[in-house]
């Protein structure tokens, strides 16, 4: 057995022998598990433990999300987890569509009402707009934004899978409301063009903004914009999505305000809903390989491990310059630690690639003699020698130019994912290529509902909807695959969970 | 009507007109409404919608408590929200205390397996540990300190008050395994030393830690130490406990590692739950006077509001170098917004005064001509002249300063409060004075169960038990007032909610 054979043999037995592209279901699952990110053994379908490992990701994702909408005026608050059910039933299309996901309690409302239940909320929108129906009283007070970081809850019954898709997930919900129309739609492009800001330009996850078609809108929405991105094995896993709710809820739940003219009128509202949890799916989906994950630096938990090689003789000596590079770093708010565990430095290699650390120092006597240290970069695997003085500064850069390499990898590989097609065979063969289908159809209204289920029932594919960021028209000839009317819309459709 | 009349009149128009001392009770449900802090007109009892005011705050509370877990070597995690019916009833004590207290839910466990009921978490003992004997395999994964900033839910029977006592409320709970007892009994001390060192020395919250006596220690623990504040009512509030928990649950969830010397031995715990909610309350309570909040510096969401002083002819002079004051603020990390609305000055005052901001900076022409401006000083209502010039350094000085004011201020208020009684009669009046009685007792082991039960009935009062942080013994001849018996211990007994 040769030594790269070997060193693959102790590779496997740290981490772990999967094939992204040959078995991407199984190497999601044995990453997640073996990298700490997340624990399937809690005993209840759809709930999984988040470690330490993904809970200090996530924090750091949150942190990004949080301080973004606050840049653009959106206040933090909490809102009660549950929702009495009379709340729900005010927007006749919002109840219809969440009432079958509901997690209810058995008891909770006030002792006297036992017939109101209490839901756990599946989003809540029934729980802040009845405050904003109080908060709200004249233009003043417009726009009102305010957003929560919080766990919903929604009773799946397809199969759940770790961060795809819980029962219960982390999540921020942000509920705009406005005087007029026109703003509450510039809102639904500025939560998309947050989106692009911080889920594909920081965390290296591309996505197509979709509107959905009429019958697969949010329910109560006067139209949704979903973030499709995909999974490696070519499935369609929705992003933030933003929704138009116009009057509809402001209606209601009463939500009226005193304009300047001293006239009564009811709000217009948006609500946007990254999932932190899931977007962090893709995170891992899209950027990992066969030794683990990798995460971006901007939200490694760990930026920087420091391996320090000694023997007997030197330990304390070269443990000592560890320990202070490793202040030099934190002090320059890098996320840094040493590895001084008993391990040989081979398995610490393999453990800290396989937990997705951007960057490891390795510090041995020869090299701090000279003033230098070995920094191995962990997508491209590739080691580079740095002076020590300075080592912060350096680190940063690297860390900029790793996160930009990571989104150029990410938009190249899904920019070769759209594939036009003009017939029922070029749509199969697409999706059946892990590919998305792009192709004119009938309509995006009510009227494509019925092609759409062939596409849903035949093909195991979910019509995405028409492009959100740009107007796209079919030719005056093209017809629609399925039904063979008249073409109106180009729409976009991809296998999915 | 004088100029101090018609200010008061105003005042009083923008914020509120309650005693705190003749009437706290109303004057802390005025403050939390008028302040925004929360809101309890959401319709469930025990749930309160959390303002962005009061969301801030816990937030800052949050960052400051989660760093300080992370420097004693915690990490994060996040837990699901709704634990199994079969985990409760591992642990006898546990589920004996808690089942009364549980939401559950109607459905949720596998469909299989409806029997199985699903609780919301009242407290994640028996979420954490199941994973723990998972996680734990020998005495290098030791100790293991895991914490999650949460909301958990108790089915309160009592009358609820916003953020004191709810339904719902959000905490941390730091959950830590060890290999031997003395680990975790100076765990324990750790626990209290970051109390002092957090919601005393930072939030200006004094307390007395107390160990419970046997009959009112947490379900399943070896012993606890709560940290009983009080509100101005004269009323006990219990701040962060944290419990020695010793064996009882590593045994009932079989959470073992094998040690040294290959022996397998089950893990010693302890766990610490600072409900940030709550201390929220305390900071309220404590700090707060006639004119609103008093928020300490550390933790002001805004911690400087600048109120520009202009007329038509140098509205933009004077509003431009607003700005440019923020940005230097700022880029301090200073919180600080402008109020340009188009209030008055005095109704401008009157507002942040009432929301408890520590600094407002008062900007008018005739000062910027000289470089200065007006600091006003909230806790003690001073105005102070400073140059423009380094005013970022003054005013985190002048934080400092301030924050310690407000501790020794609550200190002085605090030490009056601890009264020494011989008898009865002598307990009652304390009580009935608001203050907190000290005496000598029969027992703080079950012996003394009866004569607390005569406390709470006869005196409507609580025995919050012994010094955890020092050894007080009664003298040789001391009698219990209650049963006349010798006294073994000195207690502390206090009215509470």
């Amino acid at each position: 057995m040769g030594d790269k054979d070997k060193a693959k043999e102790v590779r496997e037995k740290i981490t772990f022998n999967v094939s992204k592209e040959n078995n991407f279901s199984e190497w999601y699952s044995e990453i997640l598990q073996k990298a700490e990110v997340t624990d399937i053994r809690y005993g209840v379908k759809g709930f999984v433990v988040i470690r330490p490992w993904g809970a200090r990701t996530i924090e750091k994702m949150y942190k990004i999300y949080e301080s973004a909408l606050q840049r653009t005026g959106h206040q933090p608050a909490m809102f009660p987890t549950v929702i009495p059910a009379s709340n729900f039933k005010k927007e006749s299309s919002h109840v219809e569509g969440f009432t079958p996901e509901v997690f209810w309690l058995e008891k909770g409302k006030d002792d006297a009402d036992e017939e109101d239940r209490l839901a756990l909320r599946p989003t809540s929108e029934t729980a802040f707009y009845q405050m904003y129906s109080l908060w709200i009283r004249s233009w003043r007070d417009l726009p009102l934004k305010i957003y929560q970081r919080a766990n919903v809850f929604r009773y799946e019954t397809k199969a759940t899978r770790p961060l795809i898709r819980a029962r219960e997930f982390y999540w921020i919900e942000a509920h705009d409301a406005f005087a007029t129309l026109l703003e509450a739609e510039k809102q639904v492009q500025e939560d998309i063009k947050m989106t692009d800001a911080i889920m594909h330009n920081i965390f290296g996850v591309p996505f197509l903004p979709m509107k959905r078609p009429e019958w697969d809108k949010f329910p109560g929405a006067v139209y949704t914009v979903g973030s499709d991105s995909i999974l490696p094995d070519g499935k369609i896993i929705q992003q933030p999505s933003t929704h138009l709710l116009g009057q509809h809820f402001s209606k209601a739940f009463d939500v009226k305000f005193v304009d300047e003219k001293e006239k009564e009128e009811f709000v217009y509202q948006t609500c946007y809903g990254p999932a932190i949890s899931r977007i962090l799916a893709s995170v891992v989906a899209m950027h990992g390989d066969d030794k683990g994950l990798i995460l971006p630096y901007a939200i490694a938990p760990t930026q920087v491990v420091i391996v320090p090689i000694y023997d007997a003789k030197n330990k304390k000596k070269v443990l000592e310059a560890a320990e202070k590079i490793s202040l030099e770093l934190f002090e320059e708010r890098i996320d840094v630690e040493i590895d001084d565990s008993e391990k040989r430095p081979g398995e610490k290699y393999f453990f800290w690639e396989m937990k997705g650390v951007p960057f490891r120092v390795e510090i041995g006597e020869r090299e701090l003699k000279e003033g230098k240290v070995t920094v191995f970069i962990r997508d491209i695997g590739e080691r580079v020698s740095k002076r020590i003085e300075g080592l912060a500064e350096e680190i940063e850069d690297l860390g900029a130019e790793y996160d930009v390499r990571l989104i150029k990898k990410a938009d190249k590989y899904f920019k070769d994912v759209v594939v036009d097609c003009s017939s029922k065979e070029e749509i199969k063969n697409a999706l059946d290529n892990k590919k998305i289908a792009r192709f004119s159809f009938c309509s995006a209204s009510h009227e494509g509902e019925k092609c759409a289920g062939y596409i849903e029932k035949e093909l195991q594919a979910r019509v995405m909807g028409t492009r959100a960021d740009k107007e796209e028209k079919p030719s005056a000839s093209d017809k629609c695959p399925f039904c063979g009317k008249k073409a109106n819309v180009v729409i976009y459709a991809g296998k999915s969970y």
